[in-house]
Order: C-alpha cells, then structure tokens, then sequence
C-alpha cells in the first residue's frame, strides 16, 4: 500500500485536508494513503506542457517511478532528475543540474515540478520552481515526517552558504501538497525521530494539549502507527497553516516556528551540513532554548522543562547540544548563530516560551546566552 | 554636476517622478540631475542596518564613492561589491561574490541593496536581493540609458545559464528607481545607443506619437542633449509602468515589451553572450520582428518598416541580423528562439505589431519564420 504499486492500493482512510490561506496563493495539503489521496491529488494538479519530478537517489528507486505513471496520464511529458542524497548537496552546484535537465530538454514555463523527498528536495525543488524562469509552479510530495509537519508547507525554499543554512531562497508557495502516509514506511529510524522533532515543536510554541497528546501517544508514533501519525501529521499542518497564513514572509509571528532553531543551525554549521540531521539538532537547540525561556524568567512551571527533555528522549532524540569548540565553545556558538536570518543589527534574536503554549521572538545579550551555554555544555 | 561631485552639484532641472503602480509594491521612479534628485532619493531610502552599493570595476571608479557618502548618512554601514564588466559575467559564480560579502559582514534582513550600473548590475543585484535570506530591499540606481528606460524598472531580476538568457531569476520589485541623467555623460556612444534601441522599441508596441517625436529628436539624443534624454527616459519609463502596472509577472499584455527579443536573444546567445551588446541585438531582432509583422499582413503601411529601419541607423544602431551558422542559419535560430520564455509545448511565440502602435504575441510556425530569416539574412 505505497504510492509505488497504485494498482494494488485499496482505501484504508478518507482523506484530510489542510488548507493554508494566502488569498491567490492558497494551495490544500492533502493527508491520506493509497488510491483515495492519489485520485484526489491528480484532480488539483496545475496544468502543463511538463511534469519534472525532481527526487533523490534513496527516494527514486522506491517512488518515482509510480509518481511517474501517475502523471503520465495528466501531462504530455514527464521527465526525472535524481540528485544526490543529502543536506551537504543542499548547494549551487546541485540545484543547477535541474536547471540543466529544464533546458536542455527545452521545458517551458508551463513546466510543472514535482518535489518527491524530504525537506532538502523539496527546499531545492521549490527554490529551483521559484527561479527557473521567473517562476513556475510546483507540488510537493513529501516523503519524510519531517518534510510533511514542517518543510513542504509554507512556501520556504532555499539552499545553503558555507557561511550559512537556507541562506539564499525565495518565499514561494507551492500549488500542491500530497502527503502519503504510506512513504513513511521507508523511512529509517532515525529520519522518523527527526520528524517527531519538528512535531514537538508545535506543543511548546502552540498548542500545550497537543503536547499532552503527544506525551500519551509518542510511542505510537515511534511504532509507526499509521492513525497517530495522520493525527500528528494532521494537527502540526493546522498549526503551521495558521502561522504561515497569518504571515507568508516570516516578518514577525512566523518567527515562532524556528523554535529551538537558532541554536539548531549553529550545531549543522558547526559539525559540518550533513553531520547532523536537522531534526535532531533542533532537538537539542529546543532543549537550549527551553532552558534560555526558564532562564529569563518566561516558564516558571518548573515541571515543564523535564517534561520535554523525556518527551523528545522517548521520541528518540538527541537532548545534550554538541561542543563545538573545546577553547572557546560560547563564543563559537555566538559566531555562527549571529548569521542567523533572525539578527538584527548583530544582535542574536531568539524564540523563547513565554509561558509554555506560546513563543515571541527576543533579542538576548551575549553574555546570558554564553552563560547558559558554558552552564549546559 | 555629477553624482560624483555632490557639492559641486546644482539645480539644472526639476525632477520627474513616474510610479509604478503595483499596490504593496508600488515604488517612484526619480528622474533628474544634481542634489535636487538626490535630496528626494534620500528621503525616500528604504531604513536599514546596512547599505551594501553592487557595482562594476567600470562604473565604480565614476560614481561609487559619491553614493557611498551619500549613504553614509543614512546607515550605520556601508559596504561595496565590485564585479567584473559584462553581460559574460551575468552568471551563478559573480552573483556568489555578492553572497559572500553579503554573509562575510554578517549582513542581516535590514541590508539594502543598491544597484550601481546598467542592465547587467541591475539583473544580478536583484537577483541576489530577492534570494538573500529569501528577500531583501533593494534599489536601482541605473547608469545606463538602457537600464534608465528598461531595465531597471519593473521588477526582472536574472541571470543567464549557458543554455539560455536570463533564465534563471525573480520578479522582484526595487523599493525606489534613481535615474541621474548625469550619469549619461560618460556613457560610451555604442552603449548610449545600445539605449536608444528599448527607448526606439516603445514606439511601435505603444504609441506612434513618441515614434514620431523621436523620428523629429533622435539627433539631439544621440548628442546627449539633456532636455531630450530627460523627456526620453520618461516616456519610456511611462509606457514601461503602464504595462508591467497591467501585469507584473508577464502573464499576457507584458511580454510586448520583448518586442525584437526572441530573434535579439537568439542573436546575443549565438554570438556568445557579451559579443553583441543586448540593445544592438534587440535592434537588429525588431527590424525582423518588423518584416514578420509586414509578412504576416498584420502591418499594412507600406512605410512604417522603412521609418524604423531609418530610425534605429540614425541612432547609430546594427539593422542587419548576423548569420549565426553557414550551413543551416535558420535552423540554428529557430533552435535558439525554441528556449525562448515565452515559447509554449515547443512552439515559438513572437511579439508581432498588429498595426504599427499595438503589439501582440502570437505562434508563429517554424516554416513561416525560416523563409523570412532566408530571405533576410
């Protein structure tokens, strides 16, 4: 039952539907499994003189070539281009073989990409849809939970800079978003606790009764339950949504959703992109961010601090940040965080919880987040 | 009375302000000379925590130190990007060299850019504004007549691939438009008249009424009389706001402003980019844009096509097309206007005149298209 043997799939589920509201870019997430999600998906398809289905090589072999007959039937031409695996190819370099696959194929702007992977794929895809031409459309088809609960909704693409992640991209919305649970099956251990981690996210900075649920179901979800995880994945799109559809271009309350995020880019930058999985230094940059709440004052609920380090632990997660710098690790730490989107006028600004079930964005001086972090690390 | 000299300068002229009407977007263009101009500009600069001025080694030693003292004044900091000079470089690696300064300084979302020099600083300083940190502010101040008129107004941002031109990029409006009038003098004449070919172009799309006033001023422009350029620049920038104002992502009515670009493109990438400067090879393509109306019955006066040909020879600009490939030079065209944007499921759509004053784009078979290049070429 996975998007790779349509003729076999049976409808084991009715479908849910997200949508994110940006008045001419609203676009629906489409939650579900089998020939029920597929058949809704392709009647929302934008039409096209192309399909490209831009994926990776761990992800073509088990998807694409179903993603392929599928839109077979809805455009005159279907190419492919498969990328290598992995944020350390999130660069120039990778995103111009698809360009070069666009042209030499002489794809016009009526060429429709098709992002079939995790959040990598589906940041260069987007960015590559954003810019190929001036622009043209594109749907995500998220094969990872992160890139379901998190980076196939809301219309960030980017790639990396040595200096920086997601440093250079667009806002740009897709027309589509078609999450098959039953990709999820695939995915490896690891890459699944990566995604709880986003979805954690959402309790602490939204929505503490989801963080109740989560606390009684995470071990359903570890298991790969498939209605836990519709219902994960179902109520982290609605959160987003809100967020994103009250503000597309990251100018203030967006911010919210990079909880545990400034701290998390600063351990990618600074092991290397590709040394840890995204999920998992968010992970352990929410467990500093929480501390940097309780620390200002913000969560004087001394249970709840406690309570997310042993809900992301059972999730499988990585709770203790990395040194990064045996001589000087606050400081390396302060480096590589001032790059951060966030900064303002070379002050570090920060998603802090004030109180648990609700996120600002902060500036905090140097000499506090040092302390912390030469308290913790 | 230069932007050079700013305390040399004095009032010659008042300014022109032409808007470009794009409701949240909307942005003035400013045309004028001296400290009068740029006493507006300053008051209309969008805040920021740096200006970053991205200019070229041919333009920088004019103007680049008298708009950093202006900026001065009006942020914290001001840094400079130097790239090398020519339409060869409108490639992924010099816009690299505006990120890495960029992420160098730490330059946050609060940057501005500013774009110092003709078409080509224009493209790539949009480009890098619209994808630094998925956005940034930017402003165009164009030193080329060419940029006057065309390209720094409206919002396309690119760069070329070596398949195609401008083929990777963004619609990105500027915050503002500073066109110095100044800056013209020492424009060399095959780059002031490279100018006069967009300038030239709005004739024909939009209104015979400037075809004739540049039928009765072209000598006086092509002497760089200040009173001429100044009414020129404006009722470029004019018709140019009225048609992206009607549609900004060239989704119908703005693609007649590529009238003479499919054959000028296929000309500038047979020729390998920088050999022909764009506005000739635009000049060369309308005169066979010209003749495939004519051929098409679309234009019925017998004399338009003789008055343009004329036109753009007094303006000291190419009318003949090249032959690009000895052996089968219409199909090595047709080839290179097939990767055309504006082509659709392999079909080549030109902008034809429909009559002389109006323009529309429409398919046009291939056969019809290599008759007219045999018998021309």
């Amino acid at each position: 039952m996975t998007i790779a043997s349509p003729e076999q799939a049976t409808d084991l589920h009715a479908l849910d539907v997200v949508k994110i509201d940006l008045a001419e870019r609203s676009y629906p997430i489409l939650i579900g499994q089998g020939e029920s999600l597929w058949q809704q998906a392709l009647t929302l398809l934008p039409k096209g003189t192309s399909a490209v289905i831009v994926t990776n090589e761990t992800v073509a072999p088990l998807y694409s070539q179903a993603l392929r007959q599928r839109l077979l039937a809805h455009y005159p031409r279907v190419l492919e281009v498969v990328l290598p695996d992995g944020e350390q190819y999130k660069n120039w370099e990778t995103l111009n073989q698809v360009f070069d696959v666009l042209l030499a194929h002489a794809a016009d702007r009526k060429t429709v990409l098709f992002a079939l992977g995790g959040g990598v794929i589906g940041d260069m895809t987007g960015f590559a849809a954003a810019s190929y031409m001036r622009g043209v459309p594109f749907v995500q088809v998220p094969t990872t939970l992160l890139a379901q609960v998190d980076s196939s909704v809301g219309g960030k693409t980017a790639i990396n800079h040595p200096l920086g992640k997601n440093m250079i991209g667009a806002f740009y919305q897709p027309k589509l978003v078609v999450c098959d649970l039953d990709t999820l099956k695939t995915l490896p251990p690891a890459e699944l606790s990566a995604g709880l981690g986003e979805v954690i996210k959402y309790g602490p900075i939204y929505d503490m009764a989801f963080f109740d649920w989560l606390e009684a179901n995470v071990e359903r979800l570890v298991a790969q339950d498939v209605d836990a995880l519709r219902y994960a994945v179902r109520r982290s799109c609605e959160i987003k949504a809100a967020v994103v559809s009250a503000d597309e271009t990251e100018s203030g309350l967006r911010e919210i959703l990079n909880f545990g995020h400034t701290f998390g880019h600063a351990i990618e930058a600074g092991k290397g992109y590709g040394a840890w999985l995204h999920g998992h230094a968010v992970a352990a940059g929410m467990v500093l961010a929480s501390l940097l709440s309780t620390k200002l004052g913000y969560v004087q609920d001394a249970q709840f601090h406690p309570r997310l380090v042993t809900l992301l632990q059972r999730a499988g997660l990585p709770v203790q940040a990395p040194v990064l710098d045996t001589h000087n690790n606050a400081q390396r730490y302060l480096d590589l965080m001032r790059v951060d989107k966030k900064s303002q006028g070379g002050a570090i600004r920060f998603v802090v919880l004030k109180p648990a079930g609700k996120a600002v964005t902060e500036k905090v001086d140097d000499a506090t987040v040092a302390e912390l972090l030469n308290a913790h690390l």
